[in-house]
């Protein structure tokens, strides 16, 4: 019911990319579920049917023309950008796929963005941009690539008044994961009591529930929605929470949840070239972002009948 | 004649990138000069005789693999990067070829030097990467992908020892430009007698001699290549004049040398975005480096029976 004086307000609009993507997926049910209109740019439509049902979907062929005509037809309030082609390590013949995924697909997305009046962008940094908690110091040629966009989304603010922040990700959990990352492999082999190599185990991460990490970019899109101020900056937000883990640490909770001692064979897999030894906290959360969701909880969850 | 105990010097080599350009061909030839076994990595061999018959050529098909096979089969001691796709302003269908020839060539570049343990990288910036002398504000999108490159520079020589610095280069002059740049076109008119349509003339040049920019990048390799110290972090050099001139007085200088009123009709063309209204002076020029060859002297030489 509508009150006398009050207006409907018009849904705001999305595009997403990355849609297809884990945290993508998730941000894409989120946003519906608070009334926003979804579209999603992706190479491929999603799989999973939850998601399909849940957005207009728009397919990038690789050139200009296809991303353009998605903003075109989407008009959106505000474009969620989190397609990017992770790679822990690279070898040479992957650096055509970097380029491609991570600065390309980008540069389309913001060029377009700007012929068709389209204002507003989050897009999607790496904690790895920031090793030892550096303004800027590469873990790997990812984040590097990530950092090199940064460049560009500059030129579209300074020049042509987009307006933009970045949400740089540590590591992330949840339901319907299936990125294979360290938390899954651990989960996995405390169901099937099969043994994991692993490398020295003291690297450490800040781990966040996959809801947590969609609420914070809804909180960045009303704050590009409600800005009005002319003079504009990037600013860059991260979800830093108090608590890290090393991988040890994430072996004893997964441990103490289970119920059982894991079988993870120390110092049987070379190490990345550059650890993260303690996760950069440098920059602050979205304004009135909070976690709501522990890794203890979702692990409790997991293993209820222990 | 070698004196007794003294060895006889292997020369060094130099693989040069954008030799087919204007600097790039001078660089050639004054490598060759000072005795550098000179190789030429690009997309077609040079028209210019002159420069075919000083370098070995190596052919970029647009892959990897060709930037591979250049840099194991030539070895450089040196890599002078000076390749990249100019434009003042960019079309849509223009950022394809940015994306393509000033960051996947690059990064190619990078990476097979990497491969092949080549550890020594002099890149080509811009002065447009700093706009009114900001650390970083983009002119035009050119210089945007100048900034990016520079982030991917960063990953090998933090994670991969790469020994690099940047040269940020002003506007240049001298014999056999064929860019039609401002200078060329005034140095046209005053010749032909031809009419010449401007913007307003208010942006500042600073404007060097093609030999001293080629001079700049040979004290640039001879510091790269005494210098073994461990700590390293790309250093950012610049040839800065304390003279720069305006559109205007680019005009006059022209006008007296020619001795003669040019054509000039000023205002009838469109500004650029973003005009350099004085030229950013935030780096230090290569040590040693100083200016010899000064634009009156080049008009004088251009305009000598006047």
């Amino acid at each position: 019911m509508t009150k006398f004086g009050e207006l409907k307000k018009k849904p705001q609009t999305a595009l997403v990319t990355g849609a297809t993507g884990f945290i993508g997926g998730h941000l894409v049910r989120h946003l519906r579920k608070l009334g926003w209109e979804v579209h999603a740019l992706a190479r491929c439509t999603s799989s999973n049917p939850d998601i399909a049902n849940s957005a207009t979907w728009h397919k990038y062929l690789g050139d200009y023309e296809s991303v353009s005509l998605a903003i075109a037809v989407s008009q959106p309030d505000v474009v969620f950008h989190l397609a990017s082609h992770f790679l822990t390590e690279h070898r040479p013949e992957e650096v055509e796929r970097l380029v491609d995924s991570n600065l390309r697909f980008g540069m389309y997305l913001l060029e377009a963005m700007r012929q068709q009046n389209a204002q507003r962008l989050i897009n999607t940094g790496s904690c790895w941009q920031h090793y030892d908690g550096a303004d800027y110091d590469p873990v790997n040629l990812y984040a590097a690539t990530k950092q090199a966009f940064e460049a560009i989304v500059d030129y579209y603010i300074n020049v042509h008044n987009l307006k933009a922040c970045d949400l740089k990700l540590h590591d992330t959990f949840g339901p319907g994961d299936n990125r294979k990352k360290i938390l899954d492999h651990l989960i996995e082999i405390a169901r099937t009591g099969a043994t994991l190599e692993m490398s020295t185990g003291y690297q450490r991460l800040i781990l966040l529930h996959v809801d947590d990490v969609t609420e914070a970019y809804v909180l960045l899109a009303n704050m590009l929605l409600l800005d009005n101020s002319i003079e504009s900056k990037r600013k860059s937000y991260a979800l830093t929470t108090a608590e890290d883990f090393s991988i040890r640490d994430l072996v004893r909770e997964v441990e103490n949840h289970a119920k059982q001692k894991l079988n993870v064979k120390w110092g049987t897999r070379r190490s990345s070239v550059r650890l993260m030894l303690s996760p950069p906290r440098n920059f602050p959360p979205p304004p009135g972002w909070a976690q709501c969701h522990r890794l203890s909880d979702y692990l409790y969850k997991l293993f209820p009948d222990k």
